[in-house]
Protein backbone atom coordinates (compact mmCIF):
# COMPACT_ATOMS: atom_id res chain seq x y z
CA UNK A 1 0.00 0.00 0.00
CA UNK A 2 1.36 3.36 -0.75
CA UNK A 3 1.57 6.12 1.59
CA UNK A 4 -1.17 8.84 1.04
CA UNK A 5 0.33 11.93 0.43
CA UNK A 6 -0.44 15.20 2.92
CA UNK A 7 -2.02 18.25 1.05
CA UNK A 8 -0.53 21.34 0.70
CA UNK A 9 -2.76 24.04 1.70
CA UNK A 10 -1.64 28.07 0.29
CA UNK A 11 -3.48 30.18 3.53
CA UNK A 12 -4.26 33.59 2.69
CA UNK A 13 -3.01 35.63 5.81
CA UNK A 14 -4.08 39.08 4.86
CA UNK A 15 -2.02 42.16 4.50
CA UNK A 16 -0.34 42.65 8.56
CA UNK A 17 -3.26 42.52 10.72
CA UNK A 18 -3.31 39.11 12.52
CA UNK A 19 -6.52 39.36 12.69
CA UNK A 20 -7.57 39.91 9.00
CA UNK A 21 -6.64 36.28 8.52
CA UNK A 22 -10.09 33.78 7.45
CA UNK A 23 -11.33 32.08 10.23
CA UNK A 24 -10.93 28.86 7.39
CA UNK A 25 -7.48 30.22 7.51
CA UNK A 26 -6.91 30.05 11.02
CA UNK A 27 -7.91 26.78 11.51
CA UNK A 28 -5.62 25.23 9.12
CA UNK A 29 -2.94 27.53 10.53
CA UNK A 30 -3.30 26.27 13.90
CA UNK A 31 -4.02 22.31 12.76
CA UNK A 32 -1.10 21.75 11.06
CA UNK A 33 2.12 20.95 12.30
CA UNK A 34 4.39 22.10 9.54
CA UNK A 35 4.11 25.98 8.70
CA UNK A 36 6.22 27.17 5.78
CA UNK A 37 6.06 30.86 4.59
CA UNK A 38 8.79 33.30 2.88
CA UNK A 39 11.52 33.66 5.35
CA UNK A 40 12.44 37.17 5.47
CA UNK A 41 15.38 39.64 3.86
CA UNK A 42 18.66 40.30 5.73
CA UNK A 43 18.03 38.74 8.72
CA UNK A 44 14.47 40.24 9.37
CA UNK A 45 11.55 38.84 10.23
CA UNK A 46 9.06 38.20 7.16
CA UNK A 47 5.94 39.56 6.30
CA UNK A 48 3.73 36.94 6.76
CA UNK A 49 6.42 35.62 9.58
CA UNK A 50 4.93 38.53 11.09
CA UNK A 51 1.48 37.90 10.96
CA UNK A 52 1.01 34.16 11.73
CA UNK A 53 3.48 34.67 14.69
CA UNK A 54 0.72 35.33 17.08
CA UNK A 55 -1.17 32.30 16.40
CA UNK A 56 1.44 29.66 16.37
CA UNK A 57 2.38 27.34 19.39
CA UNK A 58 6.24 26.27 19.94
CA UNK A 59 5.00 22.62 18.76
CA UNK A 60 4.86 23.49 15.54
CA UNK A 61 7.31 23.07 12.85
CA UNK A 62 8.55 26.24 11.15
CA UNK A 63 10.12 26.20 7.76
CA UNK A 64 11.14 29.76 6.34
CA UNK A 65 11.84 29.62 2.87
CA UNK A 66 14.18 31.55 0.65
CA UNK A 67 12.58 33.35 -2.34
CA UNK A 68 15.43 36.16 -3.13
CA UNK A 69 13.82 39.70 -4.30
CA UNK A 70 15.68 39.05 -8.15
CA UNK A 71 14.70 39.17 -11.54
CA UNK A 72 17.43 36.39 -12.26
CA UNK A 73 14.89 33.81 -13.65
CA UNK A 74 17.66 30.91 -13.24
CA UNK A 75 18.45 32.35 -9.85
CA UNK A 76 14.97 32.37 -8.82
CA UNK A 77 13.74 28.80 -10.32
CA UNK A 78 16.95 27.88 -8.75
CA UNK A 79 15.47 28.83 -5.10
CA UNK A 80 11.76 27.57 -5.99
CA UNK A 81 13.24 24.34 -6.39
CA UNK A 82 14.60 24.22 -2.95
CA UNK A 83 11.63 25.20 -1.31
CA UNK A 84 9.68 22.79 -3.00
CA UNK A 85 12.79 19.68 -2.33
CA UNK A 86 12.42 21.16 1.86
CA UNK A 87 8.01 20.92 1.67
CA UNK A 88 8.24 17.43 -0.24
CA UNK A 89 9.58 15.13 2.13
CA UNK A 90 6.64 15.88 4.76
CA UNK A 91 4.15 15.92 2.17
CA UNK A 92 5.67 12.36 1.25
CA UNK A 93 5.16 11.23 4.47
CA UNK A 94 1.35 12.46 4.52
CA UNK A 95 1.63 15.51 6.69
CA UNK A 96 0.06 18.35 5.47
CA UNK A 97 1.99 21.64 4.99
CA UNK A 98 0.49 25.19 4.92
CA UNK A 99 2.52 27.78 3.50
CA UNK A 100 1.19 30.98 4.74
CA UNK A 101 1.35 33.99 2.14
CA UNK A 102 0.65 37.92 2.64
CA UNK A 103 -2.14 38.96 1.13
CA UNK A 104 -4.40 36.55 -1.20
CA UNK A 105 -2.65 34.03 -2.49
CA UNK A 106 -3.77 34.41 -6.12
CA UNK A 107 -2.88 38.03 -6.02
CA UNK A 108 0.80 38.65 -7.21
CA UNK A 109 1.88 35.78 -4.70
CA UNK A 110 5.12 34.18 -4.48
CA UNK A 111 2.72 30.61 -3.44
CA UNK A 112 2.40 30.28 -7.21
CA UNK A 113 5.91 29.62 -7.98
CA UNK A 114 6.02 26.90 -4.78
CA UNK A 115 3.10 25.36 -6.11
CA UNK A 116 3.56 24.69 -9.68
CA UNK A 117 7.39 23.88 -8.95
CA UNK A 118 5.95 21.22 -6.95
CA UNK A 119 3.15 20.32 -8.96
CA UNK A 120 5.58 19.96 -11.61
CA UNK A 121 7.88 17.59 -9.66
CA UNK A 122 4.90 15.49 -8.25
CA UNK A 123 1.70 16.18 -10.19
CA UNK A 124 0.22 14.01 -7.89
CA UNK A 125 0.29 16.35 -4.87
CA UNK A 126 -3.00 17.92 -4.06
CA UNK A 127 -2.54 21.63 -3.60
CA UNK A 128 -5.61 23.75 -1.85
CA UNK A 129 -5.88 27.61 -1.82
CA UNK A 130 -7.55 29.51 1.09
CA UNK A 131 -8.57 33.38 -0.33
CA UNK A 132 -7.57 36.05 2.02
CA UNK A 133 -7.86 39.78 2.24
CA UNK A 134 -5.80 41.40 -0.66
CA UNK A 135 -3.83 44.61 -0.37
CA UNK A 136 -6.08 46.48 -2.68
CA UNK A 137 -9.00 45.79 -0.31
CA UNK A 138 -6.67 46.67 2.65
CA UNK A 139 -5.99 50.10 1.57
CA UNK A 140 -9.59 50.97 0.69
CA UNK A 141 -10.69 49.76 4.12
CA UNK A 142 -8.02 51.75 5.54
CA UNK A 143 -8.80 54.99 3.86
CA UNK A 144 -12.10 54.31 4.51
CA UNK A 145 -13.41 54.83 0.82
CA UNK A 146 -14.65 52.46 -1.76
CA UNK A 147 -12.47 50.97 -4.28
CA UNK A 148 -14.67 50.49 -6.76
CA UNK A 149 -18.65 51.64 -7.07
CA UNK A 150 -21.42 50.81 -9.63
CA UNK A 151 -20.05 50.00 -13.53
CA UNK A 152 -16.53 51.51 -12.34
CA UNK A 153 -13.62 49.42 -14.63
CA UNK A 154 -10.51 48.79 -12.40
CA UNK A 155 -6.99 48.44 -13.69
CA UNK A 156 -4.02 47.25 -11.36
CA UNK A 157 -0.79 47.42 -12.62
CA UNK A 158 2.18 45.81 -10.42
CA UNK A 159 4.54 47.82 -12.37
CA UNK A 160 4.48 50.95 -14.87
CA UNK A 161 6.57 50.14 -17.67
CA UNK A 162 6.07 53.21 -19.59
CA UNK A 163 4.35 56.49 -19.32
CA UNK A 164 2.28 55.91 -22.22
CA UNK A 165 0.82 53.15 -20.05
CA UNK A 166 -0.18 55.09 -17.40
CA UNK A 167 -1.76 57.96 -19.69
CA UNK A 168 -3.54 56.11 -21.65
CA UNK A 169 -5.31 53.89 -18.84
CA UNK A 170 -6.07 57.20 -17.12
CA UNK A 171 -7.79 58.25 -20.18
CA UNK A 172 -9.82 54.84 -19.82
CA UNK A 173 -10.56 53.50 -16.63
CA UNK A 174 -12.38 54.96 -13.73
CA UNK A 175 -10.12 53.41 -10.97
CA UNK A 176 -6.44 52.72 -11.25
CA UNK A 177 -4.05 50.84 -8.40
CA UNK A 178 -0.64 50.72 -8.67
CA UNK A 179 1.12 48.08 -6.93
CA UNK A 180 4.82 48.75 -5.78
CA UNK A 181 4.60 52.50 -6.45
CA UNK A 182 7.79 53.35 -4.75
CA UNK A 183 10.46 53.81 -7.42
CA UNK A 184 7.99 55.29 -10.27
CA UNK A 185 6.40 57.40 -7.35
CA UNK A 186 8.44 61.32 -9.05
CA UNK A 187 6.99 59.96 -12.73
CA UNK A 188 3.26 58.86 -11.86
CA UNK A 189 3.14 62.89 -9.65
CA UNK A 190 4.15 64.47 -12.42
CA UNK A 191 1.37 63.01 -14.76
CA UNK A 192 -1.16 62.90 -12.14
CA UNK A 193 -0.34 67.16 -11.44
CA UNK A 194 -0.83 67.56 -15.28
CA UNK A 195 -4.00 66.14 -14.71
CA UNK A 196 -4.85 67.54 -12.19
CA UNK A 197 -5.64 64.15 -10.56
CA UNK A 198 -3.63 64.55 -6.95
CA UNK A 199 -6.97 65.41 -5.00
CA UNK A 200 -8.16 62.09 -6.43
CA UNK A 201 -5.40 59.80 -5.65
CA UNK A 202 -4.17 58.56 -2.34
CA UNK A 203 -1.38 56.16 -0.82
CA UNK A 204 -1.34 53.89 1.89
CA UNK A 205 1.59 51.87 3.31
CA UNK A 206 2.18 48.89 4.86
CA UNK A 207 -2.04 48.86 5.21
CA UNK A 208 -3.52 47.37 8.43
CA UNK A 209 -0.03 46.77 10.47
CA UNK A 210 1.22 49.11 12.74
CA UNK A 211 3.34 51.05 10.42
CA UNK A 212 0.23 51.98 8.06
CA UNK A 213 0.90 55.43 6.76
CA UNK A 214 -1.76 56.94 4.44
CA UNK A 215 -0.94 60.18 2.74
CA UNK A 216 -3.91 61.99 1.66
CA UNK A 217 -2.49 65.37 0.69
CA UNK A 218 -0.17 64.21 -2.64
CA UNK A 219 -0.51 67.83 -3.96
CA UNK A 220 2.09 68.41 -0.62
CA UNK A 221 4.26 65.68 -1.49
CA UNK A 222 5.79 65.55 -5.19
CA UNK A 223 8.73 63.61 -3.41
CA UNK A 224 7.67 60.41 -0.95
CA UNK A 225 10.14 57.85 0.38
CA UNK A 226 7.59 55.35 0.39
CA UNK A 227 8.60 51.54 1.41
CA UNK A 228 8.04 48.61 -0.74
CA UNK A 229 4.61 47.66 0.00
CA UNK A 230 2.87 50.97 -0.72
CA UNK A 231 0.00 51.17 -2.97
CA UNK A 232 -1.44 54.65 -5.07
CA UNK A 233 -4.95 54.71 -5.28
CA UNK A 234 -6.64 56.89 -8.51
CA UNK A 235 -10.22 57.33 -9.03
CA UNK A 236 -11.41 59.56 -11.90
CA UNK B 1 -23.09 65.69 28.13
CA UNK B 2 -24.02 64.50 24.54
CA UNK B 3 -24.70 60.92 24.53
CA UNK B 4 -21.76 58.98 22.66
CA UNK B 5 -22.24 57.59 19.23
CA UNK B 6 -22.28 53.99 18.03
CA UNK B 7 -19.69 53.07 15.41
CA UNK B 8 -21.15 51.59 12.06
CA UNK B 9 -19.40 48.78 11.16
CA UNK B 10 -18.73 47.37 7.64
CA UNK B 11 -17.71 43.93 7.58
CA UNK B 12 -17.05 41.93 4.76
CA UNK B 13 -17.75 38.47 5.81
CA UNK B 14 -16.72 37.30 1.72
CA UNK B 15 -18.79 35.01 -0.80
CA UNK B 16 -20.35 32.50 0.86
CA UNK B 17 -18.41 29.72 2.91
CA UNK B 18 -18.80 31.69 6.80
CA UNK B 19 -15.37 30.16 7.86
CA UNK B 20 -14.33 32.66 4.73
CA UNK B 21 -14.78 35.76 7.25
CA UNK B 22 -11.54 37.46 9.00
CA UNK B 23 -11.20 36.60 12.87
CA UNK B 24 -11.39 40.40 13.01
CA UNK B 25 -15.01 40.60 11.11
CA UNK B 26 -16.40 37.66 13.16
CA UNK B 27 -15.48 39.52 16.59
CA UNK B 28 -17.01 42.48 15.64
CA UNK B 29 -20.52 40.49 14.41
CA UNK B 30 -20.09 38.08 17.32
CA UNK B 31 -19.72 41.11 19.71
CA UNK B 32 -22.35 43.69 18.53
CA UNK B 33 -25.72 43.48 19.34
CA UNK B 34 -27.48 45.25 15.86
CA UNK B 35 -26.74 43.56 13.02
CA UNK B 36 -27.91 44.98 9.40
CA UNK B 37 -27.48 43.20 6.13
CA UNK B 38 -29.24 43.26 3.04
CA UNK B 39 -32.55 41.56 3.23
CA UNK B 40 -33.08 39.04 0.49
CA UNK B 41 -35.14 38.98 -2.71
CA UNK B 42 -38.41 37.69 -2.85
CA UNK B 43 -38.80 36.35 0.46
CA UNK B 44 -35.61 34.33 -0.08
CA UNK B 45 -32.85 34.10 2.72
CA UNK B 46 -29.88 37.23 1.39
CA UNK B 47 -26.00 36.58 0.81
CA UNK B 48 -25.09 37.74 3.62
CA UNK B 49 -27.30 36.58 6.11
CA UNK B 50 -26.99 33.28 4.90
CA UNK B 51 -23.10 33.49 5.89
CA UNK B 52 -23.70 35.18 8.70
CA UNK B 53 -25.92 33.18 10.18
CA UNK B 54 -24.49 30.68 12.11
CA UNK B 55 -22.36 32.59 13.68
CA UNK B 56 -25.32 34.87 15.34
CA UNK B 57 -27.41 34.39 18.61
CA UNK B 58 -30.73 34.50 18.87
CA UNK B 59 -30.66 37.63 21.31
CA UNK B 60 -29.11 39.61 18.41
CA UNK B 61 -30.84 41.89 17.00
CA UNK B 62 -31.07 41.22 13.29
CA UNK B 63 -32.26 44.76 10.55
CA UNK B 64 -32.30 43.29 7.17
CA UNK B 65 -32.41 46.40 4.98
CA UNK B 66 -34.16 46.63 1.37
CA UNK B 67 -32.23 47.21 -1.61
CA UNK B 68 -33.78 46.84 -4.55
CA UNK B 69 -32.30 45.49 -7.68
CA UNK B 70 -33.06 48.50 -10.15
CA UNK B 71 -31.61 50.91 -11.64
CA UNK B 72 -33.81 54.13 -11.33
CA UNK B 73 -32.11 56.75 -9.08
CA UNK B 74 -34.53 58.15 -7.06
CA UNK B 75 -35.87 54.73 -6.08
CA UNK B 76 -32.24 53.70 -5.34
CA UNK B 77 -31.78 56.63 -3.36
CA UNK B 78 -34.79 56.62 -1.34
CA UNK B 79 -34.00 52.95 0.12
CA UNK B 80 -30.74 54.44 1.19
CA UNK B 81 -32.30 56.59 2.66
CA UNK B 82 -35.25 54.12 4.52
CA UNK B 83 -31.95 51.88 5.39
CA UNK B 84 -29.98 55.04 6.94
CA UNK B 85 -32.66 55.83 8.73
CA UNK B 86 -33.40 52.51 10.35
CA UNK B 87 -29.90 52.50 11.44
CA UNK B 88 -29.71 55.92 12.81
CA UNK B 89 -31.49 55.54 16.27
CA UNK B 90 -29.14 53.09 17.12
CA UNK B 91 -26.07 54.87 16.41
CA UNK B 92 -27.96 57.88 18.17
CA UNK B 93 -27.99 55.99 21.23
CA UNK B 94 -24.45 54.82 21.30
CA UNK B 95 -24.94 51.62 20.21
CA UNK B 96 -22.97 50.42 17.86
CA UNK B 97 -24.03 48.50 14.34
CA UNK B 98 -22.39 46.14 12.49
CA UNK B 99 -23.51 45.71 8.39
CA UNK B 100 -22.67 42.43 6.65
CA UNK B 101 -21.32 42.82 3.06
CA UNK B 102 -21.45 39.64 0.75
CA UNK B 103 -17.96 39.48 -0.69
CA UNK B 104 -15.42 42.85 0.22
CA UNK B 105 -16.81 45.89 1.73
CA UNK B 106 -15.13 48.33 -0.93
CA UNK B 107 -15.45 46.37 -3.55
CA UNK B 108 -19.12 47.45 -5.88
CA UNK B 109 -20.78 47.08 -2.34
CA UNK B 110 -24.02 48.29 -1.29
CA UNK B 111 -22.65 49.36 1.91
CA UNK B 112 -20.96 52.43 0.21
CA UNK B 113 -24.57 53.93 -0.63
CA UNK B 114 -25.55 53.57 3.03
CA UNK B 115 -22.42 54.91 4.73
CA UNK B 116 -22.59 57.71 1.99
CA UNK B 117 -25.90 58.33 2.62
CA UNK B 118 -25.16 58.39 6.87
CA UNK B 119 -22.57 60.22 6.56
CA UNK B 120 -24.74 62.95 4.66
CA UNK B 121 -26.97 63.09 7.18
CA UNK B 122 -25.02 62.48 10.29
CA UNK B 123 -21.42 63.57 9.26
CA UNK B 124 -20.31 63.16 12.85
CA UNK B 125 -20.38 59.20 12.59
CA UNK B 126 -17.94 57.18 12.57
CA UNK B 127 -17.76 54.55 9.82
CA UNK B 128 -15.11 51.60 10.14
CA UNK B 129 -14.70 49.65 7.40
CA UNK B 130 -13.20 45.73 7.81
CA UNK B 131 -11.61 44.17 4.46
CA UNK B 132 -12.62 40.63 3.33
CA UNK B 133 -12.68 38.23 0.37
CA UNK B 134 -13.22 39.30 -2.49
CA UNK B 135 -14.97 37.16 -5.46
CA UNK B 136 -12.01 36.84 -8.19
CA UNK B 137 -9.87 35.93 -5.22
CA UNK B 138 -12.33 33.44 -4.12
CA UNK B 139 -12.91 32.81 -7.37
CA UNK B 140 -9.16 32.33 -8.27
CA UNK B 141 -9.14 29.53 -5.26
CA UNK B 142 -12.07 27.85 -6.27
CA UNK B 143 -10.66 26.96 -9.72
CA UNK B 144 -6.97 26.46 -8.03
CA UNK B 145 -5.16 28.73 -10.41
CA UNK B 146 -3.23 32.36 -9.32
CA UNK B 147 -5.21 34.97 -10.86
CA UNK B 148 -2.24 37.17 -11.31
CA UNK B 149 1.81 36.91 -11.60
CA UNK B 150 4.68 38.60 -12.01
CA UNK B 151 3.83 42.19 -13.78
CA UNK B 152 0.24 41.34 -14.79
CA UNK B 153 -1.93 43.88 -16.02
CA UNK B 154 -5.51 42.50 -14.31
CA UNK B 155 -9.26 44.42 -15.57
CA UNK B 156 -11.81 43.98 -13.89
CA UNK B 157 -14.86 44.78 -15.99
CA UNK B 158 -18.51 45.08 -13.70
CA UNK B 159 -20.59 44.90 -16.67
CA UNK B 160 -19.59 45.43 -20.56
CA UNK B 161 -21.28 48.29 -22.49
CA UNK B 162 -19.95 47.24 -25.67
CA UNK B 163 -17.60 44.64 -27.76
CA UNK B 164 -15.32 47.19 -28.87
CA UNK B 165 -14.79 47.77 -24.90
CA UNK B 166 -13.98 43.73 -24.59
CA UNK B 167 -11.93 43.89 -27.53
CA UNK B 168 -9.74 46.48 -26.76
CA UNK B 169 -9.09 45.37 -23.19
CA UNK B 170 -8.10 41.55 -24.73
CA UNK B 171 -5.65 43.65 -26.88
CA UNK B 172 -3.79 44.96 -23.63
CA UNK B 173 -4.45 43.62 -20.24
CA UNK B 174 -3.04 40.33 -19.30
CA UNK B 175 -5.66 38.80 -16.71
CA UNK B 176 -9.41 40.22 -17.22
CA UNK B 177 -12.37 38.99 -14.85
CA UNK B 178 -15.53 40.30 -16.10
CA UNK B 179 -18.17 40.42 -13.16
CA UNK B 180 -21.94 39.77 -13.97
CA UNK B 181 -21.20 38.14 -16.85
CA UNK B 182 -24.90 35.79 -16.79
CA UNK B 183 -26.28 38.79 -19.07
CA UNK B 184 -23.35 38.95 -21.75
CA UNK B 185 -22.24 35.57 -21.88
CA UNK B 186 -23.34 35.11 -25.08
CA UNK B 187 -21.56 37.86 -26.72
CA UNK B 188 -18.16 37.08 -24.39
CA UNK B 189 -18.17 33.38 -25.82
CA UNK B 190 -18.53 34.55 -29.84
CA UNK B 191 -15.46 37.13 -29.00
CA UNK B 192 -13.42 34.86 -27.29
CA UNK B 193 -14.53 31.88 -29.68
CA UNK B 194 -12.77 33.92 -32.62
CA UNK B 195 -9.29 34.59 -30.66
CA UNK B 196 -9.36 31.26 -29.65
CA UNK B 197 -8.65 31.85 -26.26
CA UNK B 198 -12.08 29.80 -24.57
CA UNK B 199 -9.29 27.30 -23.16
CA UNK B 200 -8.20 30.62 -21.52
CA UNK B 201 -11.01 31.18 -19.96
CA UNK B 202 -13.08 29.58 -16.41
CA UNK B 203 -16.34 30.56 -14.80
CA UNK B 204 -17.01 30.10 -10.94
CA UNK B 205 -20.20 30.60 -10.33
CA UNK B 206 -21.43 31.14 -6.48
CA UNK B 207 -17.92 30.70 -5.18
CA UNK B 208 -16.93 29.01 -2.23
CA UNK B 209 -20.69 28.42 -1.85
CA UNK B 210 -22.10 24.90 -1.44
CA UNK B 211 -23.94 25.59 -4.87
CA UNK B 212 -20.56 26.75 -6.65
CA UNK B 213 -20.29 25.72 -10.06
CA UNK B 214 -17.04 25.08 -11.65
CA UNK B 215 -17.10 25.70 -16.00
CA UNK B 216 -13.55 24.73 -17.59
CA UNK B 217 -14.37 23.77 -20.88
CA UNK B 218 -15.98 26.77 -22.35
CA UNK B 219 -15.66 25.29 -26.00
CA UNK B 220 -18.50 23.13 -25.15
CA UNK B 221 -20.69 25.67 -23.17
CA UNK B 222 -21.58 28.18 -25.95
CA UNK B 223 -24.74 28.44 -24.18
CA UNK B 224 -24.88 28.46 -19.93
CA UNK B 225 -27.75 29.55 -17.83
CA UNK B 226 -25.67 31.54 -15.20
CA UNK B 227 -26.61 32.84 -12.28
CA UNK B 228 -26.12 36.61 -11.04
CA UNK B 229 -23.03 35.56 -9.32
CA UNK B 230 -20.85 34.49 -11.80
CA UNK B 231 -17.63 35.47 -12.52
CA UNK B 232 -15.23 35.15 -15.28
CA UNK B 233 -12.06 34.84 -15.68
CA UNK B 234 -9.64 35.49 -18.97
CA UNK B 235 -5.97 34.74 -18.98
CA UNK B 236 -3.83 36.33 -22.03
Amino acid sequence: MTQKLGILYGVSVGTGDPELITVKGLNLLQNTSIIAFPAGINAQIGVAEKIIDPWLTKKQKKLPLNFPYVLDETQLEKAWQVAAEIIWPYLAQGEDVVFACEGDVSFYSTFTYLAETLKKQHPEVEIIRIPGVCSPMAASAALGIPLTIRQQRLVVLPALYTIEELEKVLDWAEVIVLMKVSSVYPTVWEILHKRDLLKNAWIVEKATTNDEKIYRDLENHPHLKLSYFSILIIQL
